[in-house]
């Protein structure tokens, strides 16, 4: 693989295709926020603004503004956005809701918790963006309010009968691995080190099951063990690889390269698990025993699945060599380029039917925002960047001893 | 078409292949009440038991035997599975849970009014096999509750924010269209016609829309305007259909032959408006507007929708003698035997790709039981030799009167 020229073809597609379209398509100059059901063409065909991808695309561009560089319209995308958030997007006490009409009025009430992890990943990066402590206090105290809410994300909305089947859930402790990462700037050391202790924790020791060979799980009993319901033998590849590489990105900052690599060992296997043999591609949801699942969209390519899939196999190799992460890096490259990517519009097609045709034509709607393509393509290019620098350092260090 | 041969093939599938499979594979013996989620070859492959399912068979077998003849086996399996409700299916104010473990204790929360609205019916129809007062009692005190929640029917588990976007779904009328009718016995004739005036109006005159052209949507704003949002563009043309049967049925008890009419008339425009004309079949979610909708499954092809569209065509070309209705039936017909029927092993599959191809190989599952086949089965069984019964009358008139 040619990884310079692999590494421009990623920096130029984002920032040459992907945000100019969520720049110029989603922002509502009228009201605020942002638009995220987008058509092909970046028509807006519905006007309702939801939590998460509000908060995402704050994210996405304070994350631009300090990492790549800082650009005034990055900045006032995101800022414009944030204001729009802090103003509508909670009940006045950090109880985010789920989605508000075009105006800001909420829709539907605080039940899920990634309204929240959302949030807190908006604010902590665009008051790194901004400096203000405003939003730092935003993030903080929405990280706080999650903490507290691990056992009954729900609330009051929760419509599982208490003591018959308490089941807890991998999507939580796995997010919030990323969570403590973005927001460390934030936090107190020691706070930092034992949130991703238990998360990290977890994730691989709780989640990973040696019993099915190392495959992740979504839901458990609440005492750790397997549970044989719809939920209890749900396996989503997908959603397993985007922890591992966050796994990743922890035993990098930790300095736990044992970590690294059990990582990208199970990001090998849930993709391997995943994997169409048919028609290519990942599938959205498995069934561990092999019965039916009860999703009808468990066959589907989803656009993030295979994006994560990206990111973490990238990672994956620059971390440990092995080169079954390049081999499982260029397999899923050439399919999601070659079925995910819109040739005639910019942004990328989010859902495919199980032959990879697509299913839905949007680039955005009420899950698909400004978000995982943009941070894919910056993970990938990020990482090959820095791979190819790393080479050169080592053959430069070998030139030098000889 | 040959009538009288169609009418055995209908009847022969119901009594030899679907209710055989039923009745041996579904019955739990140890617990009571039954398991829906079947495989293929009838095997158990979860045990949980949802109240959509449980209700839906005790009415089942309640009502072949009221209405077919009565066999001691379909008696008992209704009386066990109606037992299993009345101890474990509720919360012991007739508060209908959603589903169960197998053992009966409660597993989700009663905030799904279908669950009341099927619990009815079996209790309506267990009431009448069995001449119980009991029974009784709990299909016209269900019956009540579920009037008293037609304006907030999920209660404290709505998330719906109130004040912001106040909607009005379809299904909950048009549910009422048939469920008056299967307890009239219970009911007193006013109550009963007020109530079925206002379930009538409701579904031809509030969700049925002249500017659409006659179209049915799902939901609306509360003061009966159309809304364009998600929830407000949504049309589910099998739903649509099945209600239209529901009506043909009231018009034909309250001898209103023009209500008749244009019931049949909308059937016809929603299966033509549904029709995939790629791959035939009917789609499962469609936009109004031709936007992307927002069910993932939007174009999987649904046992029920098809079926529930054989017996609104059959009824319809039976009270109308309109011959787009047989074209149709026919259609669908050739369709349905052809791909949802299983050659192999008893019971139909439920769901199909867009191709027509099997996309889970269940024959029962969390929302398919005991239920849309043997009722389809049986509806069009029924109506096709009532077709027989009234040509022969026909002929033998034109007959004496020559």
């Amino acid at each position: 693989m040619n990884f310079k020229q692999l590494s421009q073809q990623y920096k130029d597609e984002l920032l040459d295709r992907v945000l100019p379209f969520w720049l110029e398509k989603s922002q509502d100059k009228e009201y605020g926020g942002y638009f995220t059901c987008l058509d092909r063409d970046g028509r807006v065909f519905d006007t309702d603004k939801f939590i998460w991808m509000q908060g995402r695309e704050v994210w996405m561009f304070s994350m631009l503004h300090n990492n790549i560089e800082p650009r005034p319209e990055w900045l006032e995308c995101a800022r414009q956005g944030g204001e729009f958030l802090k103003k509508y997007g909670h009940d006045g006490n950090l109880n985010w809701y789920f989605s508000l009409d075009r105006q800001g009025n909420p829709l539907v009430e605080p039940y899920n918790i990634f309204s929240y992890t959302f949030a807190t990943m908006a604010f902590g990066q665009l008051s790194k963006a901004t400096g203000s402590q405003e939003y730092a206090d935003i993030a903080r105290r929405t990280f706080d309010i999650i903490l507290s809410k691990v056992d009954n994300p729900k609330g009051k909305w929760n419509k599982l009968h208490p003591g018959t089947r308490n089941l807890k859930g991998f999507a939580l402790p796995m997010i919030l691995c990323n969570l403590a990462l973005e927001i460390e700037h934030l936090l107190d050391e020691d706070f930092l080190r034992s949130t991703i202790d238990t998360c990290v924790s977890e994730v691989m020791d709780v989640f990973r099951r040696p019993e099915l060979g190392g495959l992740i799980v979504e839901n458990l009993n609440s005492d750790n063990s397997l549970i044989d319901c719809f939920e209890g033998r749900q396996i989503t590849p997908g959603h397993a690889i985007e922890a591992m590489w966050f796994i990743m990105d922890l035993g990098e900052r930790l300095g736990r390269p044992e970590l690294i690599e059990e990582a990208k060992n199970t990001a090998l296997l849930m993709a391997e698990y995943g994997w169409d043999k048919e028609f290519g591609g990942l599938f959205y949801f498995m069934d561990r025993n092999g019965n039916p699942p009860q999703q009808l969209e468990w066959d589907q390519k989803l656009w993030w699945v295979h994006i994560e899939t990206l990111i973490a196999m990238i990672k994956g190799y620059r971390l440990t060599g092995d080169s079954r992460c390049l081999e499982w890096f260029e397999r899923v490259h050439n399919y999601t380029w070659e079925h995910f990517r819109d040739k005639e519009h910019p942004e990328w097609f989010g859902y495919l039917n199980r032959r990879g045709e697509v299913l839905l034509p949007l680039k955005g709607g009420k899950w698909k925002g400004c978000f995982h393509v943009p941070r894919g393509l910056y993970q990938v290019w990020q990482t090959l960047e820095k791979i190819q620098k790393e080479e050169n350092e080592k053959y430069a260090s070998i030139a030098t001893t000889n």
